[in-house]
């Protein structure tokens, strides 16, 4: 496996690069999960708690996550990859794109910030209890995981394909909308049988602060299955498959992350 | 007709580029599909299948489409084009940019994304039978296929305009939210007549695996005649006919497709 | 008044340049008015003709104007400079930015892209009569007038500081989102008042297929004032109130229009 | 604190430049008011105006606020710093990013803008008293205020990440997307508590126009301690201390703002 970051482990861990990047992480979550779970309270205020998704109100969602997460993604791209997802921190790692300890410091960091934007939600709301995610009526647990395994996969070959492989080009510019989008995108086809995930950080606040802990396995399994499945399948076969013939293996530009 | 692609019929078959970008496209389309008939079973699970479509799950469509259109055309813009539609291609090829031979690899690998897709839908959501599209009541048949061709029309056209013509400029980096956000709004327009495809392969995924062929047709006539009227009109129309008093026909660089 | 554009009357209405950036104006409109006009239709198929506007069909009529409205203009800003509507053209042509004959020629082929979309809308839908626009009861003509206006300015403010002012710099990159996005903002402002054109071709392709004709005026003077004041604020107030100081008044590279 | 602005006080004053930005930010900040309160006026047109929000009005108040602040951001960024927002000026204030004398003309000009917006949408609407915004029944004061304050805390973060810091590179493009896509997030969070202003600008003219200041003064103090917060963390928590390390303090070019 190719080793793309710069540098040792004792150097890593205090060098000012990967202190700011694991600070982005911390902000660009809390600032995703504030407006994506925040969203879900807005809909409890005007109409209550227990009522059903109808399709406005997952248009709301989508567009909440949505637009937050392009937000975060273009706040942090250029200093931690914009990964605001634990997820996609384990995509790029078993693709060799960051190392285990840095992976950890993000990992740390995006759940800290949903958790302290969970907390936050319950203050500015008046005392609202998160409600975080969870399987509908007449949808298996195993149906949901394996959603979630689909619909990350789709949100990790897409940072691929646009935030990391060396032969993006010019698109790398509309990376973060790219990545936002297929978001926005699997809310809508997830949200009224799972939920929809993709994002164990954005499970992981709600269901602490809100205490509700059912399901919630399916929220760290299916992410990471899909996202390492994803980050393999491009690393392995698409990137090194198609570098392989010219015998060419550069070092990194800094902006290939 | 020139002919800009770069290898023989024998060695574009193995190349790795060749193959790159053919799985690309069986990925982008998997992803497109996934979304799109995906938020079609998720209104149906939340309203029940037989409900007709009203103002908002009729933005929640379009907003699933053009979304996860806009980051599976980013994902393969670079490495194929960003077809992720055989009408596309199709498009593609009556003007020269593509080969035969790619474009029946580009077909193929787009029917199989879509099947894959739908496959997954089925098991993803316990089991739901994907819908596809069709003609409403009130509508005709020739109706129907005449706005199929009226929108790919305009969505090819948007192709050729923004990621095809050499003359396109800076403007090519905002090719792919072109081309999803037409495909949104026209949506916006033909779904409540007759479904909104523009994209054989669209059809083509939840029809074989929810089996429902009637009007399937409309799905692959009214996108290729579409698609080839707006590839020849901008081909040899606007393209060639701006180029001809320069007397120049410099090969195209990779970037220009 | 300084003349930017590069070619004489009698040159400029044969030169290849010019007959593309008309055709580009044609195709344009008519996948812009085809989709905004389409989406009211797709509407009244959904609810009858005669049903009001509610929030969600107001996000899908906006929505639908501005997805469209960005492919158009994309599609058309680096050959004609992504006019798509006469309003626009005046705004130009006062600021001294297309000349006189090009106008004429934009002006014909906008107003013939609307009529060709309208038709089209009539014969895909089976028949159904375009709705165009209207004041609404409790709107006085005047004020729609003035809301016109108001909407327009905004609308041409916006193509000027980031379409035309030499000193937009990269930001002309995501010009026509910006151009798309304040012409959906404004219809949600509009519509439920007066319909919201800011776009002459936009109010007659309907107008001339529906023959509704009531208040037409209003859709012609009002973006027409509306363009016409931004062009002047714009050109002589703020771009070449900056240039004074410096003396320098360089030809404009072609990209700059 | 660096000064990283080019002019003294006397000269700044009736500098060509800033003038320009004066009247840009006046322009934009009266565009994106106009659209955001217009917005709600047009939901008080169609419903009557003493009905609650549901979730598809809630959808057009965050879009018509989220696609009107993108183009009022995209058409001053290069002029003025597109703040649009006397708390975004403040966040650039106390991160040494403006001067006093200019953050005073802007606070002036934003101010005007929305006044005149505000008078505005009172005429083309044929009178309708501005709604402005107000916090809703269960939501306390206290809760309200943190509220503004954590909105508008990710929302100056953002314009720090993607706009003001050094490092954000090719990602400039996208920051006025990054700036509206968070601000129209958060609105899908705040509105059904507090209205979500993150903009004193956007509370004063209705406020002013409309008379009705109950609650007011949570629009002002929040924003401006949201921001301030954001500026101090991101300007010497992240960029100086990022910088420190390397010992290199360069003048910034002009488009680092």
């Amino acid at each position: 496996m190719p080793r793309r970051y710069a540098f040792g482990r004792a150097e890593e861990a205090t060098h000012p690069d990967s202190v700011r990047a694991t600070m982005a992480e911390f902000f660009s979550t809390f600032i995703f999960v504030f407006a994506g779970e925040g969203s879900i309270l807005a809909l409890d205020k005007i109409y209550g708690a227990d009522t059903g998704l109808h399709s406005s109100s997952l248009a709301v969602i989508a567009l909440a996550h949505a637009l937050a997460l392009f937000a975060a993604v273009a706040s942090s791209m250029n200093v931690s990859g914009g990964h605001v997802n634990p997820a996609v921190t384990l995509g790029a790692l078993v693709g060799g794109r960051v190392s285990v300890l840095r992976a950890i410091y993000y990992w740390i960091a995006q759940l800290l910030g949903a958790v302290v934007a969970s907390l936050l939600l319950r203050l500015t709301t008046g005392g609202m209890r998160p409600v975080g995610l969870g399987v509908t009526v007449g949808e298996g647990s195993l149906n949901a995981l394996l959603m979630e395994i689909v619909m990350t996969f789709g949100l990790v070959y897409t940072v691929y394909a646009t935030a990391i492989d060396p032969k993006r080009g010019s698109l790398g510019t509309i990376s973060p909308l790219a990545i936002a989008f297929i978001f926005g995108a699997n809310i809508l086809v997830g949200a009224p049988f799972e939920g929809a995930s993709m994002n164990p950080a954005r499970a992981f606040g709600p269901a602490l602060v809100g205490w509700r802990w059912r399901y919630h396995w399916i929220y760290w399994l299916g992410p990471f299955v899909g996202a390492a499945i994803a980050g393999l399948i491009y690393e392995f076969g698409i990137i090194q498959a198609a570098e392989a013939p010219h015998h060419t293996h550069q070092p990194l530009a800094p902006e290939d992350y």
